[in-house]
């Protein structure tokens, strides 16, 4: 976490409640059995993203600054602790959907008692330990798209596909046009974190780097274009594909983006609304790295390096886009007012998740936060229609391993000049 | 199964109602998130325990038999079936605890609608279809303490140790005596099923064997034997195992029965009460056939023959004993009132579960039965604490592979003479 | 082992002289690489085979029994022990293959000292050290048969397909007669070793057993019958199959015996004479218990148990029929003579791998022999074409895994009457 | 592949031969089955690099630009292509093993004619197609160090431990001085092959790229310094750890580079000379990218990137240091002669393998050389010990996933400035 200045305690207040909030209303049309169920290795339950949220706060704002709290249950470490090694042991991930009790009111209770103390102690925090509750907040909204893209993958493992929320209206869109180049001289340009306001301490420090002469596309790749590349063999042709993208498509025999079928000849994709039509016109989503990298080779082009899409996105407001901003139907949806760098799906680039120059990690258990990860997974950039707006930035270092394709990712295009 | 006359409507509706009825109460303390979660390949959630044994009725009486019945919800049978291949494709086994819809009140509606139903249609029903609901009671009463025990492995998984009903009151007993044998000449012996009364189809033909001259145990191993069996390094001796066995032991780190931990010296087991000491008095119970075996060659003894137990039991109560009667805590007791041979714990027996000489599986999807299952597992004999009363026979033939210990399986030692 | 009186020295000689030098002629054709390479975790390389019988001799007759008797080379314990605990830390049997050095012909020279010590030692040992000399014949055999089919997977593993020996002159034979049944009475039998002669310890004791009124089939099942089966659909329709043999089948994508493959729409077969044709009046081998299991339920009949084939086997000469005399090409041949019991293929029973009532294993390394491989496993009987003759016996217990498949195993059927 | 100028066919007849002869002089000590086995999935038989390496010259020279040239054997290509799918089925990687036929002499018969077909056709290729043999050259140069390092795994895995060749004679040498650091200002280089002589295609196009202000190491991490870090507890302790690494070290039970053993408290390694003490001047080898980005953390430093490491290495002599010069012992040595940035250990860069501003590949089946390889892994530079003096360039990128050790592999520290 890098910030030159403090939020006040009022703005502070504001943020946390409203964080805390959607959490909460996300959690909504969930019965205690969705909450706890996990999917797969990868996600988490619903149950445990709201009390490991709460966690932190109990943990890093409570416990260590808040002189006489008591622990509301001294057994909830041990549970909702993820992965900060300095903290302790923890329960395995994979065995986190053994966890049926507390009970989902039960975390909900967990969640108030929390709420409430924090809110009752920002008055009294120092700056530094301000930060943290800053730094918790969007620690929370990185949770909540998790725990939006984990139910979606928990209800698509049901044979019924459930719904999580009705269908949005559909308004009729135009197809977007054809994609447009913005071109880009060699430059060295200024790339990462400013130190204005929060950011994660992956995206910094602000450093020069030099561009090579590009072009980056003015919008994702669609899902029309998608099918075209599966009409096309896109698939079954390992020319386009890295051996190890190729490999995966073989043994997990990828024929689609996750949750597309074909169904009378008719390609449909499970979202939070159930199974539905594909809209040719919105965004390809869930696709893996190694797809978006085979779609590129394809198309004769290559996905941008995060400092080149990072140089195009600055003069684009991050917090406008098709975001999210209450609970209820996400997905992405066809361009209606033009190109746009944020929202959607996140975007992949082809720049390996790696540390900037003058990096280190910070102090202490919050120091675990993202320098560990930083090997073997590709940097995605941009935000999608699970993000909370506000959350994005510019600088923003999202990463996933090259295989993964359960968040709301997409393609963008890039080519040598 | 194979039985000369069919019960009486009235008997039949008694039987049905009790059967029915047990399930719920069973399922009574459990949550939405309780009853869905699957907590290994080899157990199921409670709910699909509950939806299961209701597809069977609905199936094979409702629909097979009652005209113009609707399915309750035509999506059910998908989610339902378990291993009827003739009734066609099934949710994968491994992935029943994705389903978090139907939730625990839709699948007791899904219940209340099918009783309602089939309690209706009984007094019209012919023989063979009534034949057919006294099989669905005995299979129930099956999926009831598969019920219980997997939802005892369940907690078993959660940190917090719960426990799912209070212990039940302790009541002083004397440490059993020692193991007296009763000895047995050479004797052909009738065995199996004699066609009086409900069985399952393996458990005949009735047909002659031949027993060897020996002897079996008139009690079950204890508890506090078994110590004696670790404190002795009966789990590092290679020699007392089969090599299968052994393997095992090194690959899974086997060193006490299933739930066993020490803490701070004393051994304790988790139970449907939560974690407590074990009783050195009690029936040693969650052990593996390889580990039945290797403590019966420590103890240079043998594990009897099927035909051995069967003949031994035949002259005790099958009704008497430690079996479920109600919902409530359930475990293996000191044996108060003398020797019994039902009850408490299921007797792994030395004999491979084969088809007896003349057996014919059924005809028709009914006829998959237990036929198909005759490979690779161990007979046990006698009930266990979790057998509703009502359900065990002297001539039952209860089956597992020789590594699964999570059902409430113990040991009985016989010998050569 | 269970015999009353020791073989002469002179005998014993011949015998001793006899095993060693076929298993030398057996691995004449074979490079220093064939000899190595280990194809699967089941096999064993050709190399290992030679080392391994040579090391049973060298340290139960030379080490134990030999004043002053040095050891070879005292690295090859560790290399060269298979299964025996007793005798200390052993070599991963999945790692054999990694052993490239000593080299095939260093094997041979380890194999040329331990002749000519127990040769020297032969006339100076006690009776009961002679036993053990005779029990190092037979598990050489059975060594023998192993070196034959772990070398015919490892050819089959090589795209070349090699032969290692020429094919066999084909003799034309009409196609076998349909089966003869053997109809017989109920009845009590005595089977097992009776003491004259060797056997392994567990073919013992020799036991009364109660034979079911049954009928056991003249011949065993050929080649055409089996491509019947496969026809009719018999690997694609569950009914037939035990539930883990279906699973096998699908995980395995089983389709035919094993090395059988269609070309050009023909069945060939993979032998140690290279990919030929099917012989549809030759025996079918290279099936699993599974699929004998499911032929016989596809043809309305069953699997012997082992005590009605060794009845019916028993005034049948066990020295005669197609064995292994010699190194060359051995493969199942169609019955010119008129039905046998004994060679060709081992034929499966639908006894599981069991203790007979009063087995003990013997004390010692030597006791670890054949009681700790007594579950999961089914018994196979009658001797193959790769069983050097001399080897088997009426009361022979073989036994394998009821996947596995590698060893000329067929299928005898039998019926209730 | 990009170069100017073609070389002279007699400069590649002798670089041709030279090369050619290395490879067999390497195989020469090799058994039959030395050369067969294949000890894990990441390695290859040394018959298999001999022989894919003659096939690649046998197929992209003499088949596509020899008229009339007829196969050496047509069944070779299908066994002896490796990753070339444009070139149409090949025997999959972890079996290659098991093809004990053709024999290492047949192989070597098969180079033998392959070697004369391209001797005589050399002086008539047009220069693309000599730039093919050149290009198949430093293949083979390529696969030379892979056959080292695979002969070493595979003696590793016998229990006897054989030497390949006599251990070199120790000349004693100071321990190192400490490490120098070599400091670099902010500053944009160019880096990349600059297109003079060979290069893969990988390494171009040359580019500029900006340095970020930094220092670099005078030397690699010794034995010693490492032993430091076991001692201080190193691979115990979760933070100097990515967090895929310290899941591979827990999995894997890691505890000190590949081929270290204590013995009697000393610190032993595993090499072509057999197990030999470790020298505590050398550098250390045979650690993962998890390792060595580890003992950087501990050290307070962090990898160089591999622009940071070619700005370095550009002003020093990549023919010099410690490389392959001839068949016999090859390990690290302790620096005699004062800093060195090639030879001895290929040197982990915290550089992802990725391409290069500009990069395309080559058409055609050669031009699925590298670019497939550009994901998960990270880029080594500088050649080792069992490099081919002459196949190093300061523009070299060799690759390796991060838990891969089993090349001689190594590090040099860099910090931020």
């Amino acid at each position: 976490m890098e910030q030159r200045k403090s939020a006040s305690a009022d703005d502070l207040t504001t943020l946390f409640s409203d964080v805390r909030g959607l959490s909460e209303a996300l959690a909504a049309p969930l019965s205690d059995a969705d909450a706890t169920v996990q999917s797969m290795d990868d996600a988490s339950p619903a149950k445990w993203h709201l009390a490991h949220t709460t966690w932190f706060f109990e943990t890093f704002i409570l416990r260590d600054h808040v002189p006489g709290y008591r622990l509301h249950d001294p057994r909830f470490p041990f549970l909702f602790n993820s992965y900060y090694e300095a903290e302790g042991r923890r329960h395995a991930r994979g065995r986190r959907g053994m966890v049926t009790r507390p009970t989902l009111a039960e975390v909900l209770d967990y969640r108030a008692a929390v709420n409430a103390a924090v809110v009752a102690a920002l008055p009294t925090l120092a700056d530094d330990v301000r930060d943290l509750v800053t730094l918790g907040c969007h620690h929370e909204q990185q949770h909540q798209e998790l725990l939006i893209t984990d139910i979606l993958h928990l209800f698509s493992e049901n044979p019924l596909e459930p719904a999580i929320w009705p269908a949005a209206p559909k308004v009729p869109v135009a197809m977007p046009a054809a994609i447009g180049w913005i071109d880009q001289d060699e430059q060295v340009v200024e790339i990462g974190h400013d130190g204005r306001g929060f950011a994660f301490d992956c995206e910094g420090p602000r450093h020069r780097s030099l561009l090579a002469p590009h072009a980056i596309a003015d919008r994702t790749v669609t899902n029309g274009e998608w099918q075209q590349f599966i009409a096309e063999g896109g698939y079954r042709e390992p020319r386009w594909w890295l051996s190890d993208g190729w490999a995966w498509v073989q043994r997990e025999r990828i024929e689609a983006p996750l949750y597309w079928e074909q169904r009378d000849g008719v390609w449909t994709r499970f979202g939070l609304d159930g199974r539905r039509p594909v809209d040719p016109a919105a965004p390809v989503t869930h696709v893996s790295f190694y797809e978006a990298d085979a779609y590129a080779s394809w198309a004769g082009a290559r996905l941008p390096t995060e400092a080149e899409w990072e140089n195009a996105a600055a003069r684009h407001d991050a917090h406008g886009g098709n975001q999210l901003d209450a609970a209820g139907p996400v997905e992405p949806r066809p361009a209606a007012g033009g190109p746009a760098f944020f929202g959607d799906v996140w975007e992949w680039t082809g720049s390996a998740y790696r540390p900037y120059p003058g990096f280190a990690p910070a102090d202490g258990a919050v120091g675990e936060y993202n320098g560990k990860f930083m090997n073997g997974q590709f940097v995605l950039r941009g935000g999608s229609c699970a993000t909370p707006r506000g959350h994005a930035r510019a600088c923003y270092r999202n990463f996933f391993y090259p295989h993964q394709r359960w968040q709301f990712t997409g393609v963008r295009l890039a080519q040598d000049r």
